[in-house]
């Protein structure tokens, strides 16, 4: 992975850098010693690591300015990073640079319920957010797999969805305002607690922009009533493709459930062993979950069970309590831990149209097996969000390499049936050189000029999303 | 109202620029002479009015690019136009400018259930998207009243919401994708048909740019399946600042209906007379429609009937069937028809936090009252989405300045309790010189360097959405 690295004139700067930075964040908010540093070497995409020059964590809107003045002024790039659980390296740091975090700011700022938002500093965990507002009865809707760890601030980079997504949208469509601070310091109010804005619609921007425009220190995020109630039911299938082929079926009849989730085998055996949630043995499952009262619920599933008996279900089982309920999603929200059980792994993130899913499984596993490799999949299925692990092992020379090469076929082979590279974990340095796959070289010049605006210098989050030739070539030119 | 005359150099190129544009469209897609440009002069925003040199009515992407590139060649600006419904003069021509209508593109492309999709020319009205759905059991959401006239081009533009958006959202959180072709002819594809992207989010950017980004031809838009079924309930208060409260309880109890339509006693005696829709005798009104199941309904419509049970309303009426439903519809959607009937008036659009209805609702009868003038309010409260009519005589001398000047009164008020200067209207020409009160200069500066990415020239819809000084200063600079 190429990545930027210090000159020497930044590591003889280094000193005088440290200093100034002490001078405007709390004594332990500065951290520059080398085991301190190690624990922000990376992201959750641990292949990759690379030492900062140091790390900082404000505790305000105010500190994170003046962080980035100095820096700004000092011409050192920063790497803005909520908790790091980034899949797509969107937190891995340069050499050269200094690591912004935002982690210590989790202050809820304002509940009002009759307006359903909610402020909060970005710093608080998704997970986080809900429990703020639970006992008023209300929830924040998007629920990344990782939301008992990731930050908001994370959530709003990378637009992030989750299992739920499929009724209640992603982070944009969640987001109503937040408080960002330019590379040069400067604070700015963009967006107003309403889904509509005067003028240009900047927060749309700036929600999964992967920190390259400017660093959200606060966000108001709408909060919905809880539903009555929510089921899921479990059906096995006989064949990725008839698992797929049944998502399709459903959406197309105009069903609406909250959530569809995907498993096969390879998925659904590491999940088992992991978590003892009793699925079948099947080569696909989808867990579909519907909300409402009890009756609508009960109508709804029976549609729901009436379109996947197309499709010659082998196994199907209803929640029958909440428990159960419970225990049904245990297994799909311990699925990433579990497959790392079974060894080293690439977590992808396409997104595709609902109606190709069929013929995608079927072609990734071809792709797979040309490579000598094994693809496990796992992911939101109703709207379409692919997340396939690539499976491999670290150890063995040249699969890592491998595994790599097949992730770009199988993400190239998502833009090609008409979905796109990323869903909600963004492109990080992971697809940069992707992008051309799915943008012109007019569509990715027009998005780079939106960056020149907010970044002149380029030094925002570095060596990333754009393809790294491209990025290099417009820092340079701004220096 | 200020706005750019042509110059004579203009006038003089005037019969070259026809017959190139002559040239790239059809024979009755160039509209030149004086009686056919008058049905362009203005748009819903009648107050204001003036010729362009010329309308194109193109009919396809190629076109619409065709006569960018020569307008742009010549250094002509362009006024984009849907179907002319904008009621803040969004669509209102320049002496210097020629027209751009996208009136003829109401083509639809493509009709995918699987995917929860429809493509569109942009051309094609909001209700016939809808139409074209309907009968595989989906439809549109975003319903603004003008939905029987508006284009989706329009509804882009303006990020316009609707009655129903309080449970499915405005525009930007139903639009997948965009053909974009900017000032210099060159097409664009934004978005790629799912509700994140990869690299800078454009899409977010361009949804809710009044046409100063780019002209929209051809939009992906996201389908609903149609719910169940629906019923609204009717009733009456004693206060317009009652039936405000029970609005701000209702949405803190946690239920969300698909609607909370608000009218005060100007308007609900003009839409009686109007459409004889039966509603009693009160100082405001609420419509409030539920979704789902019968079962569903019932129960939710027995939760907003306790909530307003302590704001004692003088009336309540649940639509005992779907023609009783429709009649109570009926007068609400007739709003504006009915006031145009009782003299002038210029109808706002500002939004503002729910839980400030009560507070907004009395100050702006005392800004009214300062003025000598009567307001009538008919708005989609549940998301505080405000449309006060300001009534007043445009044959008295100074009624016109007066009733503009409250206008600015009330929009200053919005943005005071925490609002935004339009829901769905957009800025146009009416607001652009209160956008001070919402942004900074530096938040404007901004946005106006977004635009120079776009439309460096500054050729796109002039003289409107920023101030018209800082407008014109940038178009002079970039001369």
């Amino acid at each position: 992975m190429d990545m930027p690295s210090p000159d020497a004139g930044a590591l003889a700067r280094r000193p005088a850098l440290l200093a100034e930075l002490a001078a405007v964040v709390a004594r332990d908010a500065l951290i520059s010693d080398p085991v301190g540093l190690r624990a922000y070497e990376c992201d959750a995409l641990t292949a990759y690591a690379c030492t900062p020059l140091a790390v900082v964590l404000p505790g305000s809107t105010g500190e994170v300015a003046a962080v980035l003045r100095i820096c700004h002024a000092a011409g050192v790039p920063v790497v803005p990073r909520g908790a790091g659980t980034s899949l797509a390296g969107g937190a891995l740091p340069t050499a050269d640079c200094v690591v912004l975090g935002v982690a210590r700011m989790t202050e809820v700022l304002e509940v009002d319920t009759a307006d359903r938002l909610i402020r909060v500093q970005t710093g608080r965990t998704n997970l986080q957010v809900t429990a703020a507002v639970e006992e008023a009865g209300f929830f924040y809707a998007p629920d990344p797999s990782s939301q008992l760890a990731c930050a908001i601030a994370g959530n709003i980079a990378m637009n992030s969805g989750g299992a739920h997504c499929l009724k209640y949208g992603v982070t944009a469509n969640n987001l109503l305002g937040v408080t960002l601070v330019t590379m040069e310091g400067e604070v700015m109010e963009i967006g107003d607690g309403h889904l509509d804005a005067a003028g240009l619609d900047l927060l749309g921007l700036i929600c999964g922009s992967e920190g390259q425009l400017g660093v959200v220190t606060e966000a108001t995020l709408r909060i919905l009533p809880q539903p009555e109630g929510a089921r899921p039911v479990l059906m096995g299938f006989a064949s990725a493709e008839a698992a797929g082929a049944c998502v399709a079926d459903i959406i197309r009849s105009g069903v609406l459930p909250v959530a569809i989730e995907f498993m096969d085998r390879p998925c659904i055996e590491a999940c088992e062993a992991f978590s003892g949630a009793g699925y079948p043995d099947c080569e696909a499952l989808l867990i579909v979950e519907v909300e409402g009262s009890e009756d609508e619920i009960a109508a709804t599933l029976r549609r729901v069970l009436a379109v996947a008996a197309a499709h010659d279900p082998v196994a199907t089982r209803e929640a029958a309590d909440a428990d159960e309920a419970a225990r049904i999603w245990l297994g799909r929200k311990s699925a990433f831990g579990a497959m790392g059980q079974l060894g080293d792994y690439i977590c992808l993130d396409g997104t595709i149209p609902v109606s190709q899913l069929p013929l995608t499984l079927r072609r990734m596993s071809e792709l797979a097996q040309a490579r000598g490799l094994r693809v496990a999949n796992v992911f939101h299925a109703g709207d379409g969000n692919m997340h396939p692990l690539i499976l491999f092992d670290a150890n063995t020379e040249g699969q890592l390499e491998t595994a790599e090469a097949l992730g770009a076929d199988i993400l190239r082979l998502c833009v090609e049936v008409g979905g796109c590279l990323t869903g909600e974990h963004g492109v990080g340095v992971e697809k940069r050189d992707l992008m051309t796959a799915q943008f012109s070289a007019g569509d990715l010049e027009m998005q780079m000029r939106v960056k020149d605006v907010f970044d002149p210098r380029w030094l925002l989050n570095p060596a990333k999303v754009f393809p790294l030739a491209a990025s290099a070539a417009r820092r340079e030119a701004a220096a």
